[in-house]
């Protein structure tokens, strides 16, 4: 039997952050193995969660975003918390009266968040970020729970004040939707985590995934991401794959546009950059074709959502506004509806991720700034509008466009077989008609 | 012919803070006449009002509640501002599109609101408070301006993101309602001034007016105040005045109590102390008795309000809620219906005031703290505290008390005249039934 030491690269622990997936393939964060790390938490947001029933709900003050609550979590129990199996450790609650209110004003109700979160195991995303951080998802597939580095934790602190007038303004934001930020404290280790909403319902097959930046500097899949089953592609891969873009009817790109506008504002007043847009496509043409591989898992993807304001669409328009023209029982919900330049009907589910790195990022650019001895200030001034504007351009002007009304009566014909291909190229639009001959 | 020399008392200057009235009788303050100051800041705001709608409407960012827009507007005219008779001045707007958005929230219309406050000579209230502050009244009896010290403004911009928060949940509330934050820069000195809501309708005759805190200290209006012929009262002339308190039926009770510890908390929390609750009583049936006088001074009492959630009414209720039984045209709009003792109707008219004067007071008591020697912090925590509780207690239990049911039905029966008189004392009702004899 040959057996390679361990020096062969393939069997050698991989790092990725702090995240580390060991030679039985074991997955630890910060050295702690991310099952117990998933029990834990759990325990301890249940009774954060259960804890705030307590406190009468009223309303916000400024002071509820510092306030952090701190639990000690004994293994042999207390009059507080449950005995368990693991090692003692303190679980931190930061501003619980203020994401409570959060919560409430996407009418999610506490004793649902806290069922989803707490009584069935969270499942383990295998296919991290590039930040190394541990993903969980909940089994109903409602919640996302990210692991966040202190620095971000703490931005998201001080980020909250803005968060909350943004949402008291609207509601319909595509911003991430912070649920809450709680802090596991284990042998002098902190291990801080959000809970977010989940922009890609895992039943819905995504048949395309972006994260796209409007940048084109190294801004294309790796090798070794696209070789993946699902891979998550970049600007330069979307630019290739859709050159006329993705085609959207005038009332759905507009209010797409505007809440995108509305949401980079405020992240340019807080002097973030550095965020993506997060885009699956689900094509519904490709998936009827497909349909032997039962590409949508049902039972898992249509039940009611607990979060409201939540899905793409809504996140864009109030829904009664538009005709709901996919009352189809069968008909994934929640997507944005478009085409492809082929007259493919899509559904697009999207949303902006990586909000909180931009303190990470300004360590960065300080240090290149001292190293190239530029003015400080007016490059950190003007570099978050330089990233909004270039972003926003990008999305209404490259990523998404407005379907020529009679590009979409010709698709509509499309739908109905009356035209059987077309090509929408450069303004240029190739029908293919083939008549049957009796 | 005699002339009294500067040394008589009664004809020298005389000051009160910043204000002073001359021998002629003309009102300065800062050494500015009023007259003067009360004409360029109409220009300045009429400048800074008129050219915020050049700003497209969008919703308000966290660094909103920082800008100041500083105008200069020369007495020779620029292209920006007009010609005038006075000194060079330069006039600053302190977070415009946060206090737009506030007038938004009141449904106060930008031009209605420019109209009122520039258009007609404002009317200086010749009473004004123990501060020294000037106040002017516009003609249509719905914005006060009022000057407020340095420190004041510093702690109002420093108050508003937890102001938009109170806000933005409730619209319903007895704090003051602040719709603009200015300042007017002339020769080295800086006149500071809030435009804030009427309290008290100058239409409504107020019988009784009282300024309360919860407190008996030096809780009683001095003799040259109960003098006038409009004072302003205190705690322990309420006291005096009201043992059984001021009665309301249980809706308008409940409604009004929910408000002011919503409103309470939030002083609390920025650890205001020393507010007042200003409250004015119109007094129905001794207005009826009174009408030779023509306590009503109609056209200028009745008309439609700009402000929406303004009056006292509005504040602590959505009036839809409850039954309108005033719909009497000639009956005084806004205020709370409520009874004294005696069961004449009363309407309320109040509002929580002088909630800036933190900093002032926050540096008499560190003075006092220093001559005593006394733990600073323990103090600065409970104090505010300790003042909010008190107060809520003394509105909650001794001004405004829940009518007893018996009792509303016997003052619905005194009302239609079946009861001639009945006296309300320590829980016993004194009935007086007078038949005539046929």
């Amino acid at each position: 039997m040959i057996s390679s030491g361990p020096t062969s690269k393939s069997m050698r622990d991989r790092k990725l952050g702090h995240r580390r997936v060991n030679e039985a393939g074991v997955v630890t964060y910060k050295k702690k193995p991310t099952s117990e790390l998933m029990a834990a938490i759990q325990l301890g947001m249940g009774q954060s969660i259960g804890g705030l029933s307590s406190i009468t709900e009223r309303d916000v003050l400024m002071q509820d975003f510092v306030v952090v609550q701190s639990v000690f979590f004994p293994k042999e129990g207390s009059n507080m918390t449950p005995a368990h199996l693991y090692s003692d450790f303190r679980f931190k609650t930061y501003a619980p009266v203020a994401f409570r209110y959060f919560r409430d004003v996407f009418k999610i109700r506490e004793d649902d968040f806290m069922m989803s979160l707490c009584d069935e195991p969270l499942q383990e995303l295998s296919n991290p970020g590039a930040s190394g951080s541990i993903f969980y998802i909940t089994q109903d597939d409602e919640f996302i729970i990210k692991t966040v580095q202190h620095k971000e934790a703490d931005f998201l602190t001080k980020l909250l004040p803005g968060y909350f007038m943004n949402l008291s303004q609207n509601p319909r934001t595509l911003l991430p939707k912070y649920y809450g930020l709680f802090c596991y404290q284990c042998g002098g280790k902190n291990i801080r985590f959000t809970v977010m909403n989940n922009l890609l319902p895992s039943g819905i097959k995504m048949h395309e995934k972006y994260d796209l930046k409007g940048s084109t500097y190294k801004r294309k899949a790796s090798k070794s991401e696209r070789a993946k089953s699902n891979p998550t592609l970049k600007d330069l891969d979307f630019n290739e794959n859709h050159p006329e873009g993705v085609l959207m009817e005038k009332e759905y790109y507009d209010a797409l546009i505007k809440t995108l506008n509305r949401d980079i504002r405020v992240l340019e007043s807080f002097k973030i950059m550095d965020f993506s847009l997060l885009v699956g496509i689900h094509n519904l043409d490709l998936a009827a074709r497909e349909k032997a591989n039962v590409s949508l898992q049902r039972g898992k993807s249509f039940k009611t959502r607990l979060a409201q304001f939540s899905t793409a669409l809504e996140s864009i328009t109030a829904k009664a506004d538009i005709d709901d023209e996919n009352e189809d029982e069968n008909f994934p919900p929640g997507g944005i509806p478009a085409r492809n330049s082929r007259g493919d009907r899509l559904l697009i589910y999207l949303g902006i991720i990586d909000i909180l790195q931009f303190y990470r990022l300004k360590k960065r650019i300080e240090h290149q700034l001292k190293s190239l001895v530029i003015d400080g200030d007016t490059i950190s001034v003007h570099r978050p509008a330089y990233y909004a504007q270039r972003f926003a351009a990008y999305c209404a002007n490259r990523v998404f466009k407005k379907m020529p009304v009679q590009l979409g009566i010709v698709f509509a014909y499309l739908s109905q077989q009356f035209i059987n291909t077309c090509i929408y190229h450069r303004n240029l639009l190739i029908l293919v008609f083939i008549t049957a001959i009796y």
